[in-house]
Parts: C-alpha cells; structure tokens; sequence
C-alpha cells in the first residue's frame, strides 16, 4: 500500500529576491525560517551549520552567490568581476570538506563566465560585452548577468530536489520490509533541498508501502541525528528509534540492524568516502557483522580529481562542540580536545553507491565513469 | 623519572559512622561529598548514578549495608534477620549488570551468616546465639553484628584501594612510553574506593616515568568519560585529549592510538566482558586496526556461574538520558528511544585481563581457575 509523508520540509529556497532557509541551529525545539538579503548572512549560515549537509551547502551557496551579485552596484565589468570573485571566494572558504559547495561555486562561476566571458577565454566575444555596454550601458548588462545568476542558482535548487527523489527511487529497492535500517547524521530533506540522500532512499521506500523501521545515530558532537533526522522522521510518521553513537555496534551484534545508508560529504575516484564523524567506524562495524553498507550522494559529490580519500581534506571544528552540549558545559575547563568533523571511509567498506542515475557497483573508479558523461 | 600524582581523589568510604561519596552527577562542576546516615540514600546514589563504577558500587553496597544494620533497633535476632535480608534486598536490586554489586551483598551475607549463622545451617551454633542473648541482653548481640558488619564493609574498601594499586602494577607494564592509550567511560578513582581500574594501570604506568597520552571516549549518554575520566586526568597531570565517542574508529585507522584500556562490570567464564555501552564498538574497531584490546577488573568481577556472557542481564535506563543532555533536551518530543547501558564484548577480542592476581591470557577459562583458588 502506498503512502503519503505527512509534510514536506524546505530547507532553503529563493523567494521575493531573498534567500530563506530554516535555522536548523534550533531545531528541533523551532522550525524557524530566516529570510536574508545579505550573502554574508548565508556565508556565516554555512559556517555555523545552521545550513548543513554538503547537498544543501552547495544549493545555499548557489543562492548566496546570486543574492550576493543581485546586490551589486557595480559601474564596469572589472568591478563586478571582483565583487563576484570576492562573494564566490567567501563561500568557498566557508567550509573545506563538501565537495557540493566548491561544486556550486565552480558551476555558478561557469554561468557567469559564459554570460561575461574574461578576456583571455572569450577572445573576440569580451569585445562584444563591452561593445553592448557602450550600447546599451553597463546596468543591463549588469541585470542580466545577475538574472542569469539567479536562474542557474534555483535550477541548482530544483535539480537538487529532483535528483533526491531519483536517488529515493533507486535506493528504495535496496530496502525490504521488515528492515531495520541504521543512518547516521543527517542526510535528509535538511541536508539537500528537501526530500534527503540517504532519507530519501528510507522516504521512498516508506512511501513504497514498505515496512522498515529507522534506528537514528544522535550524531555527537553536534547531534544532527538526534535533532535533525530525528524531527523529520517523527514529522513523517517513520518508525524511527534514536540511539546514541555508541550504541549501534550493539544492536548490530544482536541482529537488530539489516542495512546501514548514510550520505557523504566527497568522495574521491576510488569510493573512499569523506562524511560525518563516526561512519567510518559504522562501516568498519557493518563490515564484521556481514551488512550492507550503502552511501547514498547526488554526483555532485564526486571528486574525480582526488584518486583516493586520502586527499580528502577533513574539517577541525571547535573544541566548545565537544566540551559543550546546546551550551550546557560537560568536560573540565581547560580539557585538550580533538574534534574532527568528518572521516573517510574506504570504498572496500561500501556496497554500492545511490546515484541520481542509479546504483554504483564496484569496482567504483570504472563503474564511474559512464555516469559522469551525461 | 618516577613521578607523584598531584592528588588522591576520595570515592567514598566511612567516616564517624556515616557513608560519605562523591555525588559524581555534579562533576566536574562541583566536586561536592555528601555525607549520609540513611542506608537508602546509598541505594538512591547507586540507582541514580551520583556512586557508580562496578567496584564503587560493590564498595558503597557494602558500606550501605554496614550503614543500614547500625541503625537497626530490633529486639530479637528474627527481626534483624529480617531488616538484613531487606536492606541486601533492596542493594541487590539497585542495578542489575555490575557483578560487584552482588559480590559484595554476598560476602556481607556471609559475614552476617558467620555472626549470627541461620538455625538450620549453624545447628548446634544457632542455640548458642539464643543463649547468648539471654545472657547478655540482645542488644550487645547486635552490636557486636552491627560492629562486624562495619569491619567487612571497611575491608572491602581498603582491599578495593590494594586491589586497585595491584592491577595498576600488573597493567603498567603493558604500556610504553609514547603510547597513546584509549579509553572509555570512567574506569578510574571513581569508579573504585579510589586509584582505579583502567586508570589504575595508566596511573601506575605515568607513575612510573612513562610518557603516555589517553584520548578519552566521551561516553553518551552519561558522559563518565567527559565528566568523570577527563576530571580524572586534567586533576593530575596525565595528558588527555577529550573525544566523543564516534572518533574513536577514525584514531585508530590514523594510526592515533596503540592501546585501549577499558574496565569491566561482568565477567562471564569464557572471558565475555558486560561493560558501558560502546566498549563492544571499540573491541572490534580494536581487532580491525590489530590494537591490543585489554580489560582492567578485581577477580570480583568475574562471574564464574555464568558460561557466557549471554547470561549476563543488560540494564535499560530511563529514555531521557538519551534526549536529554545534562537537562537540555536534544532530541523531538516522543521519539522512541533505545538505551541498553551496557554491551558484551566477547572474549575471543580480549588480548589480556589484568587482575589484582597479574594478566590473564586467552584461554581465559583455565587461566581463570587458578586465579579464583586461595
């Protein structure tokens, strides 16, 4: 019997010339969306995770690139160049792992190269931008490289809500009824557009009809699971249980896990899979008790310029995340800490990835490369 | 370059005739001892966490129940009989994995039982305590019980504090300079009358000159680890880094860790090992990454009555230890949640169990045998 979901979660969107996202900082106890004109507000969003999930880091950032340049004021196209040079260089810094973030930028900076070729590419066509700027001044010009920027950035954002719901219905057939799937972090509707990577494989399913039930990781030190994947199953009405990090070795000795699905921040040629801290202790675990372990990531998130993920440069965030919890003090003043955001799982842990254009077997560095042509 | 710790850190024990602990919910905010004259304020400081740690819990039931039968006014031996058998009643089901805990109920029934031994068991000796009560008057009886019951009781404490010291001996010689060593929960002074068990042998080996650093497991859903072993570290010197717990994988696949040293609550025959929740993870990450895997515990611990460590019941607690942190709450309002306080690491990734009697190499079973004769 097919079914419904309850609601639909949107994440970030453009609307009316802002960029509005829900402030996933206070989530769960809020579901607050935040609606902002200034592309440094969507810089800071990313960098203090009140946008997160490397789909809707790259999404967040295409639209933080074109509010930023819809801004613009610039008087000639050396000025504009630099202020676009400026806010792409800004979101780029924001955060080093997600390969969809330097993705976004690079095919937003495509966009605008192709509509205001540079010199040295465009050979006889920048000529021509300057010939129309004479003609029909500089601020139409400037107008309709920032419209062409808005555009491309909200087709990002409905490609991204698309390419979730391929992902779903490619994913859904790994799962049986019966499962009792194991996520870590967030790779939901919050983490993309709307809809999820690794939730929306367990959505689809779900709205297959099929029975599962989700045990959810809390995702120290930042707790996206308990908080984010937590809330959006409860909201869907997905039988969803919630354990702590330490808890799922446990549960996989005593048969209580069938299939594990996660997300992924990059990943490199060879399957090595960059993602939220702890899936590489997940998949070295699924791996000694026999279950599959799948990675579920638009293709966007390939980096087929790094051979294996130990290239992968991995985030260090603040020792507050782990001496503090939602701002209450656990540890002793002064502790060291270490505080890895992510880790690298290698592609031999993984099963299959879940694509847009279907599953990827290994070996992955050959299996790859027909789904990168397009 | 042997070396001091800079303080000795008082668990608990019996002062004046009263039980004094730690009351370990406050740490590392507040090292505050609370005194107490009443038996079920050392059940409620057992079932709530403010005493924990398997040997803490064995010494507090013991001095809870020496506490307990001093304040009995009971005029005939039935009626003490009776108080005994309720107030061990009532310390035998404040928990239900740690082997200590019944242990030490155990021997103050046997202590009991010397004293005042049952009439079908004592035959002939049962009499000889009517006759004394006769002529002396049942309250001396008793007290001389009473005084008995306190002597055991301030045994265990003092052989927990040796017992302790002598793993820490045993276990120091597992440990080289420039290890870094893993841990997880707190397996410390306060989790023993002091001194430790895990830490034990990380006290001993950094007492001994060796320059080590413990990365510490920051141990959801109660924190021992980042309340209770970094307080632990910070307090004395020792080098310790705080992670949470989903790190731990992510170490050693860098190489970051060489051991791992954790205690134990139960210890079934075949070398089965009940510990806090996530150890199980941590024993197969450790077989993943060939990282000696080692278990610090009295003799008391072990539980030979039991086969395998299948027998061994696992606590669940209150959900709200996982929703919540420290009194934040974490997680959406009525998801289910699943909390087993304890895992079941098997024997076979155990390298070596340190003793009070020296290491215990696999086969565990025989090995055992000798240990538990004397």
């Amino acid at each position: 019997m097919k079914r419904k979901l309850a609601a639909e979660i949107r994440t970030i969107c453009w609307e009316r010339g802002k960029v509005v996202f829900i402030d996933q900082r206070l989530l769960p106890d809020e579901e607050r969306h935040v609606a902002v004109r200034d592309y440094r507000e969507v810089v800071g969003a990313i960098r203090e995770l009140a946008v997160r999930g490397a789909p809707a880091i790259g999404v967040a950032a295409a639209l933080g690139i074109a509010l930023g340049m819809k801004a613009s004021r610039a008087t000639d196209l050396a000025a504009l160049d630099g202020e676009f040079a400026a806010i792409c260089g800004a979101f780029a810094a924001a955060r080093p792992t997600a390969r969809n973030l330097f993705w976004a930028v690079e095919r937003m900076q495509r966009r605008y190269r192709a509509a205001a070729p540079p010199e040295k590419e465009a050979g006889a066509r920048r000529p021509a931008v300057a010939a129309l700027k004479k003609r029909e001044g500089f601020p139409a010009v400037r107008r309709r490289l920032q419209e062409a920027l808005v555009a491309e950035a909200q087709a990002i954002w409905a490609e991204d809500m698309e390419i979730n719901r391929s992902i779903g219905a490619h994913g859904a057939d790994l799962l049986a009824a019966g499962d009792n799937v194991l996520t870590h972090c967030n790779a939901g509707a919050l983490a993309t557009a709307g809809y999820g990577t690794a939730l929306g494989v367990i959505r689809a399913a779900w709205e297959q009809g099929k029975d599962i039930h989700v045990y959810v990781d809390e995702t120290r030190p930042v707790l996206q699971g308990a908080r984010l994947t937590a809330w959006e199953l409860k909201r869907e009405g997905v039988p969803a249980t919630l354990i702590t990090d330490s808890m799922a070795g446990f549960l996989m000795q005593r048969g209580k896990i069938q299939k594990i699905v996660v997300g992924a921040d990059r990943i490199a040629a060879n399957g090595d899979t960059a993602n939220k801290i702890g899936t590489y202790s997940l998949a070295v675990l699924a791996r000694a008790h026999r279950i599959p372990f799948y990675v579920a990531a638009p293709l966007s998130t390939f980096d087929v310029t790094l051979e294996t993920g130990r290239e992968i440069p991995i985030e260090e965030r603040a020792p507050e995340e782990v001496t503090t919890c939602r701002g209450v003090v656990l540890a002793p003043r002064g502790i060291d800490v270490y505080n890895p955001a992510f880790d690298v799982t290698p592609g031999r842990y993984i099963a299959a990835f879940v694509t847009e254009k279907g599953l990827l077997r290994p070996p992955f560095r050959s299996a790859l490369r027909p789904f990168l042509r397009s």
